[in-house]
């Protein structure tokens, strides 16, 4: 015999006081999504903070070790890892800083560039289709809203 | 000598690709939205998992760890864990589902429930102080959008 149907689906939870928390969606959305991201990225190697790590190194910004780690919100060891890795893949290089010689900064390798350019578009597409229910307006003006949550004065 | 002041400040990784991308607005959101949250709860004792524990316990969704486990996007043990920290507080009670004996369901006690009204309020407060530059109405678009990410269908 199979066990009774549950009288409290999912959609209780969901309903549910912290199914309406800000904080808890910003959880659990941000879970959902990088699970989508990663998955995407295997095939070029990466995973989500590898991606972004290589996303800075592509884009000219030329940031620190220190930088990356406050920007990224990781540990300077876990930066140094994930940037090791990609050093020993040629994707990227740690220079010395002309403005600081004491410091390195790190820039993308050609190759590096186009594996970027590659993952990017299949980020993209991943998006696109984790907001295939939200217009291009409430994309950005989703974008917009976390960025004040993102980056605070 | 001080060092020369750095060319790149860190406006250059906020304007860049990267500080634009919605997956990394959602990291970076989450993860400063939870390190205010795990302040605030701190003097409950709670941190976000646990207080997300007590919360679907108060809330008499009555759900059994694996629907828990499901909805937090967290390992059973994990869930199994924080319930065993939260029974030993004498916050909550595992009681067997009437609906199917095999299952436990979590329950708050009326002390779980007491702490999780005096954690809710800090909660709230550490989030409105978060958003205290975003309208109502913003507020509650970006907790509509976070939804369709959070709960695709």
């Amino acid at each position: 015999m199979p066990p009774p149907e549950r009288a409290r689906p999912a959609d209780g939870l969901r309903d549910s006081v912290l199914g309406r928390d800000l904080s808890f969606l910003l959880v659990r959305a941000n879970a959902l999504t990088l699970a989508a991201a990663n998955a995407a990225l295997a095939e070029h190697g990466l995973k989500a903070r590898s991606y972004s790590v290589l996303a800075l190194a592509a884009d000219d910004t030329r940031p620190t070790q220190r930088e990356l780690a406050e920007f990224l919100r990781l540990d300077p060891s876990q930066v140094v890892a994930l940037i090791d890795d990609l050093e020993k893949r040629g994707l990227v290089e740690r220079r010395t800083d002309p403005a600081d010689r004491r410091a390195n900064v790190l820039v993308a390798t050609d190759e590096g560039r186009e594996l970027f350019a590659r993952a990017q578009s299949s980020a993209h597409a991943v998006e696109l289709g984790l907001l295939a229910a939200v217009t291009p307006e409430d994309h950005a003006r989703l974008a917009q809203l976390l960025r004040l949550l993102a980056f605070p004065e």
